[in-house]
């Protein structure tokens, strides 16, 4: 397979594939729409995972694992989920195979083993975690109920692009139960913050909180809030939601405690999660025609040291170098990898560390050791520099953290200028179709209007930003008033 | 929900059940055979895999992830495999619902949304993963490829046990592909010795490495490679296998690679995997009557620290003792909790720690800090003792090594007094029905001769011990020659 992409310029759609499946972050499946991670892009998702699974705990939630399977009769029971979802759920009917008495060495499915009741596999857990939390939950004093469970969830979706929209994705999912309304909401606003901040922070990808409209909202929710990011083509794509619930699922399966006042009430819900497709925003936010650009503080490898050899005289200088420099980097917690593979020229090894976004690479010959330097080039700039080999270790974190903050502030600048103002519906389709990114415009808060504007321009609401400025104005599709911009765009 | 425990004497089942779900590792749920993982067992899992995952990595695995539902035409692949999972295989045979036009509020399965192929939910992930590599390997250079997944597989169990067989459980299955018959074989041995450590050294559950029979075999397998570990109701329990698969799913899925010679040779196979089994093991190969023991090495809380109140005057001075102690002890890497709740009786807490298994209970009041000392009981052997309150964490760390130690001890002497030699069908069954354990006898090597004891007995041949001594004997049950004694035992 060669090794060269497409460019962003040419088809950023292609540009996007084929930086998935070259750089080995992951490969098309025989299962229709169903991807497998490859080791690469499975190793940043633990990285990612790692973070947030610490930061969910030091917001004081547990992680539990409940059934894969929902009988459709618990599926059903809060109806405004149920059908959000039924569309698109894989469903079990059967617990068996047996040989095919008419095709030696085949099987079908055995008739006889045809299941009372149908199991939807999970597109999310809200049905079996109320269903558990009703025995869970009797009085106050099991309140708040703060679970999380890392997970796979299958959606059926009929156009699928590897990591954004896959039919199973890995995620995590928090379901928490909560005495009041306030608290509920609290909650839901915090672990939104907790998202935030790990976009910005880990994935140094800029991201709006807000609220969405009904339209977009969570099937179930009271409120979704969320955080939404910029891709690089000016495409807006949805990184994370959090949702109060209010008490739809308390009520569906009847979940009450009872209060300090001795009196039963409904418990107060939110859900939240966050999944692979993350790691499709992190590609899109940062990436260039070379290949990935990875935050440092994720990046599965953060330095790759290659040996240059010119010679077997100064083989063993080098090595033992190399091995010193790793050796101290492994001692301060840097991610560190030796290629001394003989087989493969520096160049192409160069390339290939590109491809895979390793965010600093070290080049070390013997004319390098002799002038006690070392030739080192980061990833997001591609800027090469000679650093000395006395304290190349605290030189690389400083470089590292440099990265990390470049390509924030790179995105930042990037996703800020893609914030224009329109105040007419030829204004909206001009900035869609010409630089595209976010459009901050009035609009008469009305399902109607939204649905209408998106038919018309394929831009929906991505979100009413938190704290959004107040403005007295008037609708760019019908022209009645409109306290606030919200913010359009087209989305992934 | 009474925390006493049915005694081990009384129902050991029962005990087992109990302990389970009144410990909070478990509970059931609303899906036929499938369990939820509750906070304290899922701690438990995470720290059962994080160890496992740095074990496999150290050996140099890398983890990646593969779809969840195989083709039907792609499990059918490899015969023996296929044919060994087909009567436990859960079907997804439609990808939607729809509203019920007879029962409003109500779904069914939508008629017109039947998959073309039905979709096998994985029950293990040979077929899905081998049909990959095929894409993945050409050459020797692409070997060894050495991957593992972490994920939840589905075997439709008719009978199911909490944690010990449900439909659904965790696991982690390693996959590799090998350019040599011989370092297929090394990489399967080399896999079990890891479990085998896992188990010894962390798990403090003695296991013994062996070989299965052919009808104990993986289905698909050459050779399956196994851990046994005995329960203290004289059960053996499977704790972990390893396969050597041959060529078996390299020709079921045509993959082949160019050798060094450029002629094309089928891939070798392995494939190893432990679950949330081990977790049912752990609990029944140390708990007792008034709960869980945990192995310091496993345990999510190793030491649980309860100050004891009497009056206001002191509470500040206690409360800053704890609060010193479990700083010191948090910089050391030891999992302390404090429980300063101040709405239950302090022996309430010492039964619950107590029933959840947590190594070492400190309780501290007033008079103890005056006598510059801490009440410290150890839960393994229950007994309390009064230690120095200068340099406690270094005692504590000394302890919970000290209690590791002594329940792999309490179980290694258990099981070597659980292996029996028997010479005839009569002291077979006399055992089995008595003391129960292993018992090592002579056998024919015939699958026949196997299945027949089976039904005699309800004992199968747990494993063939490696590196067994050889010794000349004639067959329990048929009187034909047998070179070697092989272990038989009632198993969970």
């Amino acid at each position: 397979m060669s090794k060269t992409l497409t460019t962003r310029n040419e088809d950023y759609a292609q540009w996007y594939n084929d930086l998935i499946l070259k750089s080995g972050l992951a490969d098309y499946s025989a299962v229709r729409g169903c991807m497998v991670i490859k080791p690469h892009g499975y190793a940043l998702w633990e990285n990612m995972r790692d973070v947030l699974d610490k930061m969910f705990k030091d917001t004081g939630h547990q992680n539990a694992y409940f059934p894969l399977f929902v009988p459709k009769s618990l599926f059903e029971a809060e109806e405004k989920n149920a059908e959000g979802f039924a569309k698109e759920c894989a469903v079990v009917t059967h617990y068996r195979l047996k040989t095919d008495p008419n095709n030696k060495g085949k099987l079908i499915v055995d008739p006889e083993a045809k299941l009372e009741e149908e199991l939807v596999v999970r597109p999310t857990s809200e049905a079996i975690i109320w269903n558990t939390y009703k025995g869970w939950i009797q009085s106050y004093r099991d309140l708040p109920l703060l679970i999380n469970q890392w997970a796979n969830v299958v959606r059926w979706e009929m156009r699928t692009r590897l990591f954004l929209r896959t039919a199973e994705f890995l995620w995590q999912e928090g379901h928490t139960a909560h005495a009041t309304k306030e608290e509920a909401i609290i909650e839901t606003k915090k672990m939104l913050d907790v998202y935030a901040t790990f976009a910005e922070e880990y994935m140094a990808m800029p991201v709006i909180k807000g609220v969405k409209t009904a339209n977009e909202r969570f099937a179930g929710a009271e409120d979704t809030y969320c955080i939404e990011a910029l891709m690089q083509d000016g495409k807006a794509l949805q990184a994370g939601t959090s949702h109060f619930l209010g008490q739809n699922f308390a009520k569906a399966f009847d979940v009450k405690f009872m209060d300090k006042a001795n009196k039963q009430e409904y418990v107060w819900a939110t859900s939240w999660g966050v999944s692979t497709r993350l790691i499709g925003a992190l590609v899109m936010a940062h990436s260039d025609d070379s290949g990935l650009i990875l935050p440092p503080k994720l990046a599965p490898i953060q330095v790759v040291i290659i040996p240059i050899y010119k010679g077997d005289d100064t083989r063993s200088l080098i090595n033992d170098k190399c091995a010193n420099i790793i050796q101290q980097m492994q001692a301060k917690g840097i991610r560190v990898k030796l290629d001394a593979d003989d087989s493969t020229r520096s160049g192409w090894k160069f390339a290939e560390y590109e491809l895979k976004g390793v965010p600093v690479r070290i080049a070390l010959g013997a004319r390098d050791i002799e002038n006690n330097k070392a030739e080192v080039a980061r990833r997001d700039t591609k800027e090469k520099t000679s650093l000395p080999l006395d304290n190349l270790c605290e030189q690389i974190i400083d470089l590292l953290a440099d990265i990390q903050t470049n390509i924030y502030n790179r995105a930042l600048q990037f996703r800020d200028e893609h914030i224009t103002p329109a105040n007419t519906m030829d204004e909206l389709i001009a900035i869609l179709d010409g630089k595209a990114g976010f459009v901050s415009a009035h609009w008469d808060g009305t399902s109607e209007t939204e649905e209408k504007i998106k038919e018309l321009t394929k831009a929906t609401i991505r979100c009413i930003p938190i704290n959004n400025v107040e403005e007295a104005g008037t609708c760019i599709l019908t022209g009645k008033p409109s306290i606030q911009r919200v913010l359009f765009a087209r989305a992934y």
